[in-house]
């Protein structure tokens, strides 16, 4: 149990809910130190109480909550009292109709915003994962059909110690790299080649993107997308909002002409979960703080040419994280 | 596109709401063949409009429906009358107050039903699931520590053409093996040894579990657990209900005297997600119909002690897919 994190959570929703049912596994790891591998509840209030599938009772042992453990959704209704609770956004609205909850509930997020700022273990987990990640790239060989080079990649993390991959790693090339998440295929790796993968270290995350170009023209769009990705990590200090970072980078692909050509957000929080807030994008107004670890990741997407992008992982107030070269050969 | 299962779609919401907004991506996957990567909208009424996200406008033509490409979640809201629309369980409640549907909604889960039963290319790709996933097994060096062998079978899963992992893959041993979901350690294999693992293909999953076992007592809880899995693939007919499946296999694991150490279902169903409906369990009343596909997975948890699982396939009204021993030294 995080008794620190526990208590910011309470004072979050004080006055707000008597109670919030959080359901996210990563958060329930957040404020327990248990990752549940089924469905769980932590009952946050005064006197929280986990609620744990009998699968993971033996897991949740010792983690300084009080643990119950229930054999069907509805013996957690019996136990706690629902009226006045809040729920996560994240909950699957199957799940509040099974608990009984109705319809009279309200909706709130209090761990997203706790979990923003990381401390000193949590960014030493996350620097771990990109270490993880950015040593397998060095000794990945680029040999063979996308998927496999995907899958070789995969297996290095694996033995270099990252718990997993952070997502579906995706190497793509030639026209398909248009595609900001196309699927590996079995063809061999054309030009450019865009590779962006993540490793898993403490239950932390890394995301980074490299793309190998050849022709002039590819050359030409990877430098408009690296000046970009420099001016977001210039721009993401203390203080500025998150919108504000988004323009910077997307001010640059503008300038060259690609504004309809950058189809997604300029980049993300990355903890616990590989995207998390804040969301470096217009509507997001979060005013980035010391400790925030963000990724930067400006794209270019030339429907039926190609596509380029770049990501680095920065910590707000310490700069980048990543050590690996913008140009790979 | 596919217009037969649209039409099914359809015809089991009939009456009952004037569409449903689908979002389960293996839902969307299943009525329309385009996988999306990130949040997309499929509004499922006379006239379907599938609605994606910028990122997965390419992948999504072509895909025979209607198709409109949204920036923000509210395009989607002004786009389509949300008065009598059922969402799906699956639908987390905060996408629910994004697109502005208050709490005037009911659930459904019409799609869930239709895929219960598999048609020939749909067995045809989880065989081939299996295939990968058994073929891997037999390929697969026990040496080194847990998650290295977890790591290894990952790898070889997806060189013999999986397109992924169905799972994180369970490779548990000596006392921890009496955690059901177990995460692999950095130890090294000790006795039992519980691998549990799946492939993908096609979209496909397949689900399988063996345990190693050596001494006597493992080896008596072992056949235990074998009887109680024969006794569920004889039980699992067409026109038989689910829980009658559960209590035939849990009956064996009971007269044993160990039904407080089976503390899960005897098996689900199996497709695009791993775990699907119906479930062997108690509850589901569901009647077995030729062309389910379902796993029947019974185990006995003996904590302080160990665990041993043992999980098979089978096509209702056609028999055990799964050509892997039950025994393996």
């Amino acid at each position: 149990m995080c008794l620190k994190r526990i208590e910011g959570a309470l004072e979050v929703i004080s006055g707000k809910a008597d109670g919030v049912l959080i359901t996210k596994r990563e958060n329930i790891y957040y404020l327990t130190g248990f990752m549940p591998t089924v469905v769980a509840f932590l009952f946050l209030s005064d006197e929280p109480v986990l609620f744990v599938n009998e699968m993971d009772a033996e897991s949740a042992e010792g983690c300084g909550i009080h643990v119950e453990v229930f054999k069907r959704v509805s013996d957690v209704s019996d136990r706690v009292e629902l009226r006045s609770i809040a729920v996560e956004p994240s909950m699957p609205v199957g799940l509040i109709e099974r608990i009984g909850l109705g319809r009279d509930f309200q909706v709130m997020d209090p761990i997203a915003e706790l979990r923003m700022v990381k401390d000193r273990e949590e960014i030493r987990r996350i620097d771990a994962a990109l270490k993880i990640a950015e040593e397998s790239f060095k000794k990945l060989e680029f040999r063979g059909s996308e998927s496999e080079i995907a899958a070789r990649l995969d297996y290095i993390m694996r033995l270099e110690g990252s718990e997993g991959v952070s997502f579906d790693t995706i190497v793509t090339s030639a026209s398909r790299s248009s595609i900001p998440h196309a699927v590996p295929t079995s063809n061999g790796l054309g030009s450019p080649a865009l590779v962006d993968w993540g490793a898993v270290y403490g239950g932390y995350h890394s995301d980074t993107t490299r793309t190998f170009v050849e022709s002039e023209r590819e050359h030409e769009i990877l430098e408009v997308v690296i000046e970009a990705k420099r001016e977001g990590l210039r721009a993401a200090k203390p203080g500025v909002r998150a919108c504000e970072v988004d323009s910077a980078v997307r001010n640059v692909i503008e300038e060259y002409g690609y504004a309809d050509n950058f189809i997604h957000s300029s980049g993300h929080g990355v903890g616990l979960e590989v995207h998390e807030k804040p969301s470096l994008s217009a509507d997001d107004k979060t005013v980035l703080a010391k400790g925030m670890v963000l990724t930067i990741e400006p794209g270019v997407y030339l429907t039926g040419e190609f596509g380029v992008r770049v990501e680095d992982m920065l910590v707000v107030g310490d700069g980048v994280m990543n050590r690996l070269p913008d140009h790979l050969r």
